[in-house]
């Protein structure tokens, strides 16, 4: 049992690491954006290979923890830490593509428009980071406001997106930029939803109770 | 015993069960979209909800397995069940979006672009299917082969959405119509990768190896 519980121990310090790691690019995935760094979103592109591994990782571990019989409340957190690994694999996938989209957009001038895109850059990885504190503090009320919070940001992607379709109509020329960033709206929104199911995998994990679907519109928005 | 391996029979019946409505709600939003089936195409929102709750009814029985100390294979189907019901969610969100798009593509005349488009849903529905049959059989081949079709399906999305792209540049009037149908494209781009997802984990249950990742450009397309 002692080495089950050092096991344990070692399959939450590596979820944080591997927190730090998705936080840490989609922040980077960020700033390469609004400082037009190329070298930076080059960056992100390729040190993604380390969240898929830490996934793999992660996975074997639960995985050999749950081969050793844990307790209803162990078992919870071996599950949990399995759903919470694969979000943020995801979110280093949207950092990636974040960053793919910055090296495209630095190749013409800056376009003045999607003036909400810091906004909702900076909610999503606030969001992602509140996520992360709630699970490992137990706060279900910050992670219930989480899943609150990630409808404001599908609005606030909603209206980007709205509003780069807008400059399109006006100048086609335009047109590639605002796709390159659609897709970036996009994917931070998709950062915020990923944040949104680690929140409510901090409150099952607390309470045992399953608050997915249980607020209207599940789907995430397109 | 027997007990246990009632439940886990019960866990691979509901898991079925949950893949049926996935390639249902995908084929019904294909078809939707083909023929401009606003009704359809609500049908399918509307039954999103099911996945959801399948979701979290097969994840309730998993952890109830779990809890019961499986040997080393249950331990891996069960694991594998919920990796692919979490996937078989999100084939339902991508099913809506397609819904959601096809509706509003339906308040406009059709649009003369994206001719591969049926040939990508066509693609996407039937990995989907070869990818949960080749769980149920345990045909690895057959589940390898798919994670290679799926980088085909990604150059026929980002063919569509460069097509699609062109044509908004031509004439801004199908801008619109024209994000829409990219909305879908990428859609059914995710939908594949999903039954890629699945395909994983039908090599994983079978020969216990992980090769996700293993392939270069882990990360889904933009």
């Amino acid at each position: 049992m002692e080495h089950f519980e050092h096991e344990l121990s070692v399959l939450k310090q590596r979820l944080l690491v591997m927190a730090s790691y998705a936080e840490n690019a989609v922040n980077r995935a960020v700033e390469a954006l609004r400082n037009r760094d190329d070298a930076l979103a080059q960056k992100v592109k390729e040190d993604d290979t380390v969240l898929d591994e830490l996934e793999m990782e992660l996975d074997e571990l639960a995985i050999g923890l749950l081969a050793q019989a844990p307790l209803a409340s162990d078992l919870r957190l071996i599950t949990v830490a399995m759903k919470i690994t694969q979000n943020l694999e995801r979110v280093g996938d949207e950092a990636t593509k974040i960053a793919k989209r910055t090296r495209e957009l630095n190749q013409e001038p800056p376009l003045k428009a999607a003036s909400a895109l810091p906004q909702l850059a900076e909610r999503a990885v606030r969001m992602l980071r509140n996520a992360l504190d709630a699970f490992v503090s137990g706060n279900t009320a910050a992670a219930r406001a989480l899943v609150a919070e990630d409808k404001e940001v599908d609005a606030l992607n909603r209206q980007i997106l709205a509003e780069l379709e807008a400059v399109m109509a006006e100048s086609p020329q335009n047109i590639k930029r605002c796709l390159n960033l659609m897709v970036v709206s996009r994917s931070l929104e998709r950062v915020a939803d990923h944040a949104k199911n680690v929140a409510e995998e901090a409150v099952y994990l607390r309470e045992a109770v399953d608050i997915r679907h249980s607020h209207p519109s599940a789907a995430p928005p397109a």
